[in-house]
Parts: structure tokens; sequence; C-alpha cells
């Protein structure tokens, strides 16, 4: 695809793409693609990313069901970094339960508070096979 | 600082941040700090980061004068991604002219439209010297 053409991936064929959900603009969660997983993106209208820790292609929601549908797909400046907006699928990105991966806010005294609401409970999720 | 702990920063010595606008959402760019960018950002206010493609801090705003003052800091559940909700002085955030980086949007004949309104002339905002 054409707009792929302008994209730089880094020397392990990877480039970060924010999740950011469609509705709201809440950032939900950042995670790499490759090629083989944009175009797999692109192809079935679900984020699909190369999982760094497994080494292999992953579809997020392959697991807890909570997809993520593709509304719009946005490249930057330098081609380095993609923004997907989404309607992210039983209304949590996090395998925490959290709605976004972004729930821990850095305060004043430079520690940290959980300012995410849990929505979902990852034990009943992602059951043990 | 104690939320310093939970960050995990690459083999490069670096985490990306995601750059968000503070009043509507709108993500403005993606850059990526190292140990120092951050703690000068806690210190000063301003985003700073390790610039690439120079080698060196970069204050983000040095040169234009667009500076980004820092409203909020997250981290993510993995610790490898920050999130920076800032007010982007000179209403622009990309060195293009446009608000965000992200002004070129993916299109279904897998094309690209520009999307992004042009707020500054960057031929007079980077004066050569």
């Amino acid at each position: 695809m054409k707009f792929m053409e302008e994209l730089k991936f880094d020397s392990q064929g990877l480039i970060p793409a924010i999740v950011q959900d469609y509705d709201d603009g809440e950032i939900l969660m950042l995670a790499y693609m490759n090629k083989e997983s944009l175009e797999k993106t692109m192809a079935t209208g679900r984020t699909c990313f190369w999982r760094r820790s497994l080494g292999r292609l992953w579809t997020k929601g392959e697991q807890s069901g909570h997809f993520q549908e593709v509304k719009e797909i946005f490249f930057d400046c330098d081609g380095d970094t993609l923004l997907v907006k989404v309607k992210q699928l039983g209304g949590a990105a996090c395998h925490t339960g959290y709605r976004s991966c972004f729930f821990r806010k850095v305060n004043k005294e430079g520690k940290y508070d959980i300012v995410g609401e849990k929505v979902f409970d990852p034990g009943k999720v992602y059951k043990k096979k």
C-alpha cells in the first residue's frame, strides 16, 4: 500500500502505534507493529501487533475477546509513529482490567497515584487453559 | 524519584513519550526521553527529549519558542511508555507548522490525505542563523 512507503520501521522492523479511543480521545495503550501486523490490521479492521515479549503476531483481544475495531489510522511527520483510533470492545484495553494502560499518574512527590478505574477482573477474563 | 524505578528504559536508555493536548486530548507528537531529559522535564515543567537524530537533549520549543507546558505525566502498565499531557504554546507541535505531527490520515485506497491545518509558517518560525 502506498502510505506504507512513507513509514520508517526501526532496525527490528517495528513501528510504535499509539492506540486512542475514537470517541473520547483517551489514550488506551502503545504497542508495536511490524509490516505484517499492520497489513493484518488493515485487512481485518482489528488491531494486530508484533508482541515483542512473545516474538509473534498478536491480535489484541484474541484471548479476552476485547478486540479493537479500527476507525482511523494516521502517521506522523517523520513516518516513524502510527496513531490508531479505535472502538475498544469490552470497555478496557489493559490486561490489568483498567480501561487505559496509563492508569498511574506521577504526583508532586515524584511518586504516583492510581487514577484509572477497573473495568473488568483479569482473573475472569483471562481464564487459565 | 520513586516513580522512575517503575520505568523500563530500552537498550539505548530511551522511553517513548506520547504528548497529548491537555485540553482537548489531541495527540500532538511522540518523542523519546532518557532519564536526564525526563528529570529536566520534571524540574522545568517543560517537555525535554533526547533527540536521536542529533544525539543531544532537546527542549521542545527551544528554537521556535513553542514550548510545551507539562500538566500531567502518566506511565503505562509495563512501565515502558510515558504519556505527557501538555499545554502547547504557539498552538502547534509539529515542525511542519501543523498542530499535530499526525496530520496524514490513511484512506481506503491505502494512500493518505492531509487532514491537519497549518497553524504557522515554518519558514518564519525557524529562522536561519
